[in-house]
């Protein structure tokens, strides 16, 4: 029962949300990593001081509620995470199995929803991939198919843009690319799900855009998760998943009642940094651990 | 502490689904009462018989796994219920929450889905309501609002009609009226879900379409959710809740994994009806409790 | 992918409990088979006719809420069961985790409770068992002693009665046997829960008492847990579990809040019986459906 | 629907564990505030850098996994959460419902459990209890009762003491001035928990004990839980939840699976301190986010 520990890098993640809200606004963030990543340290701030609530939502997100004052305001988290040292897992012989066999919380990501409207891709779906054996490699034929016929188009779309308009105009952003590759999948009944997270520039030249959340998808093959990336139509190091879900309506990094200004967000997930950090000093007076 | 108790009703309710599959194909079956509605005495049945599996879905309603065989079958369930003796509550001075003062486990009822984009309804649900005060009233006033947009036209629309073709064509059936007006609820952040049951005409003329089931809305006002029948545009007695959830994709009375045709769906809600019922024999040679 | 389905058994299981009460009296029945049991025909029936609530307690079991009414009454549950027909499965070489490999649901199980002190058994546990390699074969070894420790007295031990006290004194009901072996199990840091169900005599002779409910231990070995049966020492068939939790203070056939007289229990577990079983009528007027 | 925002003050709470372990150690903590306490800033740190696993047990507490290397080691919290500037709500009219009249997921706070063996207290507490009006006062009286009856004696009792030990040799640590209440309430059929957390001297004189967990007890009565202190026998101000349970057996600060030598721990729930506490220095190169 010797298991093999699998070689981790840590890595620095996290975020900083700067809103303006004309009047105090309710809001909810989902930026903290799924619990399935270890976290060796963290911390949650605010400024000006704001309460933060707690819930975890219907796919066992966990979410922060947050009255965001009127004016500016801070919302930040910093974690160091450890991830494996190594591509996203791949097994071309897992299988996608039939309906009858899929575990019972995994049917609902057979279902159409806001963005990912499979129900509307059927046809089309079954007419490119039907003949394909019913496995991985189906999968990274739908993905290669989708990161061919969209185009990478920085901020080209929004907040109402489903994966049926990606697939009619070819273009779209990293959501898109996952919406799109969630509804095939779908739509040839492998269940797929949505997720978003850190991605750092592992081992690979950065990409030339500036440092954002990322989004991916996972697909259920044979008896678990993978993890497949659409925009960069590659296995990559360093996926940290905040989130999972059925598409972006219920994973946005951010939720708010009202419409506070974004002034600015600063997202970081790196492999270069010194420790400790973030830089907090936690000696107090009354203790002096390793030396009494 | 002296409580009152409020008068019920028996009903009998029930279905049955008459299939006819090509090749044996999985299917869910939502269609026993949810778990507030109290049963006193119920059965599950199959022909031929079936395995019935059993999970509990995202919302807590209670879903039964089937495998269909090729060839006919049937499945059916037979209950009887208890319900109030009386119509729908309502509470006009129930007011509608601020965003940041709802349950958390609330919130998901304020965000678009699938069949209802509310986030396409926006300009127009606050064109339409955004002056009224936010309560109840304000309900009542959408669902009034729906009841004389909407045209009822028997099976006009098909799988893939959203609560948007319904605003824009100006026509629907019941299931569609649910949707519109969840999602012009959602539209001016009010919590509202998609409920579908059993519905007899308890009091009131029967409709002239054949009993079928029915779908409906509650809305989240105060601190509970509430009753609302835009197809009827009246507080009624006997809805008997199945399924609640987002909107009509995660709430199908019965979801196939393939095509198999259904050829008959007879369900039941009656109040008069010969006891016991089902008409089963239950004495057994081995006892006989009350003479020992 | 090609899957070999184990050949199955029908079986006729079910309860009837004969309460007489002096005043209503709220209880709580726990009877019908666990999700993971196929059911293929199921009645619940009462008499007088009763309020059946339900829910989910926090080992997932369903119970049924009623108020047993001033009187006798009869709570009733009819099931046909689905069952591998084979004993309990078995893997020598299953391992024992290392508390830190083991799931994070499964951890509760390695702790004491109410009628198991696994906490007041450690010194004797490590003593017996300690040397022994971790495996299936320990567990093994754990049901043996436990079988050959504890006589078999029928009706000899009350609801006060503990492992401890089934170790002090060395005799119980099945009850004790599976409290007493979960306590050694999880005195050694092996996660085991209580469970109890319907067992049939199939292809053995039956014990020489009264069919009633039966108690027996899961343990998790590997990846899953293991059925073990120390009042018979033996891997049988049919087992068909009701409820599984920590011990039985969570898990009673009924809980009532009060002091309701059970006059009679009936419980059955058969392979042979008629079908259609409840012999049910179901034909409706209405309906003729493999003919119209 | 104006509400009225009751006055908060700020609380540094948190604590370290000073561990010492031959070898590596697998251990679950649960120090941070439950969810319904508000926390501005929080810090999770560890070292040397361990991963902090996840995850939430059965009564809905979130624990976090660690595996503790060989040697010493430190785990951290520090928080700042809100808290009520009042002490403990009460409601004299509250009254204890019938167990029919419970929600489904209070009832299993009716039963005994390992530390509080009500079933073995039920002929006492009657005895003690049973002609009083069953509501908040009753609840006042059984808290008074423990009060009374047992004599505070720092760590005079050990892992193995239960509410049973406690009633009859008349003394215990704040654990088992909550285990006693516990099982007396439950002996009476009144839902109870244990509970424990951080606790500061608001507005009161310092105990004469050094800082360290607290343990109190919360009761259901009327429509939801009331806090109480039967060892402070007062309502105070500043209970800060952190796990809730049947007993301590499920709700230990930390749980260890193996025997690391807690060498030193350290806790704090303080009002008075300097902000930012901890003192984190979160200003990096590349943000100013209120000067740009």
């Amino acid at each position: 029962m010797q298991q093999t520990v699998p070689a981790v890098r840590k890595l620095r993640i996290g975020c900083e949300f700067n809103h303006v809200a004309q009047s105090p606004t309710p809001a909810a963030f989902l930026i903290r990593p799924a619990s399935d990543t270890a976290i060796v340290r963290e911390l949650w701030t605010t400024d000006p001081v704001m309460e933060l609530g707690r819930y975890t939502d219907l796919y066992g997100n966990e979410i922060r509620r947050v009255m965001l004052p009127a004016g500016e305001s801070l919302v930040s988290y910093y974690g160091i995470a450890d991830v494996p040292d190594a591509v996203d897992e791949a097994d071309p012989s897992a299988p996608a199995l039939r309906a009858e066999d899929l575990p019972s919380d995994v049917l609902v990501y057979t279902l159409p929803s806001r963005y990912c409207q499979s129900d509307m891709l059927i046809d089309d779906a079954w007419r490119l991939f039907g003949s394909h054996e019913r496995n991985y490699e189906l999968v990274v034929a739908i993905q290669d198919w989708v990161w061919n016929h969209l185009e990478y188009r920085t901020g080209s779309t929004g907040s109402l843009w489903t994966a049926k308009d990606s697939f009619d105009n070819g273009y779209g952003v990293c959501r898109d690319f996952a919406h799109l590759m969630v509804s095939l999948c779908r739509a040839v009944t492998i269940p797929a799900r949505y997720c978003y997270g850190y991605l750092p520039d592992m081992d690979v030249p950065p990409l030339p855009t500036a440092m954002d959340f990322h989004a991916w998808v996972e697909v259920y093959l044979g008896d678990r998760w993978w993890t497949f990336d659409p925009r960069h139509n590659a296995r990559r190091k360093g996926h940290v998943p905040i989130g999972r879900g059925r598409d972006a309506t219920d994973l946005a990094m951010v939720t708010s009642w009202g419409v506070p200004w974004l002034r600015r967000l600063t997202v970081w997930a790196d492999e270069e940094f010194d420790e400790p950090w973030p830089p907090v000093d936690v000696s107090m007076a009354a203790r002096d651990p390793f030396k009494d």
